[in-house]
């Protein structure tokens, strides 16, 4: 049907799925804490409370994704929708840590969110001025932010 | 404004709609719970409890199915989050039973999630496969999940 | 890419951007109070609850807002949207404030949520209405919608 929209959206759509197989994959474990809890809540209550926070940013994520790579361009942001997975998984297993004393804080991922979100302010930027002004800088944007989606994976 | 892209999203947006009203009264029936607490907070630990299980859910929802329905087609999407609502709202129900004991777990709904999640990557395939060898099977896939759908109503 | 698309959604971008911007706020407060709680833990559970509450409706709020932005008409919705926001802003600071007792209840914007569904709902009846008879109402709609949602600021 909308042979022209899946072309530009289609890495989002995949990212997406990867996205919602992680999320099943945490409430499994969830699932299978919750079944085999004897005694030891600890356990429970860390990967409970490491799947809640997840779970709170997931919107957030979601939509700052989408509108990133509606706004400007796909790819960086399916690139940066990838790291921000690995962040998120990471996290997870961090939380899972025996050490309750070094259980990470309550966000993660500021870096990658922030970048999207730079995505967005720029898109919608370069959009009114295209429309106002008639010139148009989205390809040189474009490119810039290729760039720049590779410095993410500097630690 | 976009009578094109409304023709081809109206039915999940209907779905939507139809989610959001139960959220609602998801919603009014924990604060219900909670103003009229009084001696018995398991009630209303049981449905804040469901309540918030089921909200965990709902972005990966809304993200599947909207997903299912632009990559591959609205009807059997819709169909799909229809029968999910209503396994929700048995969920929910089902967690305000009497005996605690047989609580449902933490998850529900997964043969809906992977359904969709199946339309998801049954879309994608087909895309790449109509931009890089220029067969067409959309049409037929569409037929096959239209009919798989109903295959849903088992139990 | 999709200049005509970005036309008709950069208003709904922008609300969400300011949405997210939001979130990351209040999620920056629950960090702050997390890692400074010292015997008071009233104070965090007050943050922890108000930002849980927040991020239960945020889905649902995403939800209507884009829908009604792609059915009837953007400038309204993203006029909603910020209303929403604003609310959403003073029911987490009157969340915090010293008299536990009159912690508002679970649910806020109710008003505001209730318009967006009218909206879509008005979107949807229009389209088929449109579809199926062939006479549009929509620019005669989209005039009676803006000026409701002037209404809106009144108390």
């Amino acid at each position: 049907m909308f042979p022209v929209v899946v072309e530009n959206i289609y890495l989002l759509v995949i990212i997406t799925l990867i996205s919602v197989l992680q999320n099943v994959f945490f409430a499994q474990k969830v699932e299978r804490e919750c079944k085999g809890k004897n005694g030891q809540t600890s356990a429970f209550e860390r990967v409970s409370c490491a799947n809640r926070n997840c779970m709170d940013a997931y919107p957030t994520f979601l939509a700052v994704m989408w509108c990133a790579g509606l706004c400007l361009s796909q790819a960086p942001a399916a690139f940066a929708g990838i790291i921000y997975l690995m962040v998120r998984q990471k996290y997870f297993i961090g939380y899972l840590g025996q050490t309750s004393q070094s259980t990470p804080g309550y966000l993660f991922g500021k870096r990658i969110i922030s970048f999207l979100f730079l995505m967005c302010v720029v898109g919608i930027f370069n959009f009114l001025l295209t429309r106002y002004y008639g010139s148009d800088y989205k390809e040189y944007v474009e490119t810039i932010t290729s760039a720049a989606s590779a410095l993410l994976l500097l630690p």
